[in-house]
């Protein structure tokens, strides 16, 4: 694979985005980086994450996942650009306790309309809590 | 397919459950039915839940998913059992637009430890929003 | 869902068509019948398929999933048209061990380039060995 | 992820799976490497493999994925033992029409009864074809 190109939006305007959709502010995601190629951000856990048993919801990592992948996509179109989920394949291989989930998300082959990646959910030492396959279809 | 056994768990049982556990509450699911294979649980539509391009967010149809086949098992089992989620597979078929999202999850397969099925996204009408399979594994 | 469209090929050209594709010819699949939405084929179970512990190789079960959709929507296009898989997902629900597996893929949502859909694989009794969902995209 | 293990199979003795198993025999695999984590298996195409348009058609490729983690899997826990495949879910990236098509699998976590996985189909330069997620439930 190429080197990743120059990310196409800033870190702040990312973290904007994150802020201020009101369907994605409940998370309070927090970008930690976006290079055109990988994305990376940081869930924090807290009680009105947790399903009984005491883990994070299933839902939560699947969100986090597809805003990782979202936010590589604009890191390298630019914010200007959009792009829909038309897949998101997901497999839950730990239960998710950490007090920061992390989620990493890969762009593999962009196509003239499609996106197709990779994601994990993962704790700070790489230990792998889901995984995820996603492609995304550009609308703008 | 065998006629659906008589359900372990009343409506008022799972409503409650939706209404109490805090991670669920954001989304004010409503329990139309479970009858211990299939559950219909409706999913208000609100500007909250808005992606950009005014439609329902992909993370919120999920979670449609996985509540309606969780509480198909449940209705099964009983209340005093729980199953997690090991594989949600989303194919999106179609924006989310109305008032309402109803989803619909079936159980297909019960085994000895895993049990699958498939969940739709829809409208009042039968149109497709998603389509969702789902694997659980018991775990009490 | 609308009444299934007259097919748009006859039984004749499709068993045709798996006749005498070199890459389809191994499985001796039988075209039992294709409506344009529904459409359902034969695999006969013999000892060249069996995986060890005397199965029906989940290969083939795939093999019959994808060629299923293929003809639904050749029944529904035509046999000048064509479309390629491009998502397949499998669940293997319960060994296959009949005589002869039976593949129902069903056409569920028909969008201006790509089709959605449902297979799966099961007795002759509706015994369900495996479940696939299916994308498909069309090319001509 | 820790170092791989010693592979628990040889070489030779996972190529003769390959060679005497009635089932894989016509795709003629040929076994790179299998180090415990990751398996190269090479699939050479050859005019048997292609469908309409001249490509290695997609239950081939599913196939490769199908045995590369199998292999991967004996390799980590030695001939004796077998496991069963139980999701595999595959997106199609490219059209694959060189002359040998290259399948890596990589297992990502083992428990105590599930592997899961990723594999790739793709030429000697490294440009993917397909993209597939595996689980494995061991039998033995």
């Amino acid at each position: 694979m190429k080197p990743a190109p120059k990310p196409a939006a800033t870190k702040a305007q990312m973290q904007r985005l994150l802020d201020s959709e009101r369907f994605l502010r409940p998370w309070k995601f927090r970008l930690i980086r976006a290079d055109g190629q990988e994305c990376v951000v940081a869930l924090p856990n807290s009680p009105s994450l947790e399903r009984p048993g005491g883990i994070v919801n299933g839902p939560a990592l699947m969100a986090a996942a597809d805003v990782a992948m979202w936010l590589a996509i604009k890191s390298r179109l630019g914010m200007a650009h959009d792009a829909l989920t038309s897949d998101l394949n997901t497999v839950f291989l730990a239960p998710a306790t950490t007090k920061t989930v992390y989620c990493t998300a890969r762009i593999l082959k962009v196509g003239a309309r499609r996106f197709f990646g990779t994601a994990e959910c993962h704790d700070r030492s790489g230990r792998i809590f889901t995984h995820h396959t996603l492609t995304y279809v550009r609308v703008t």
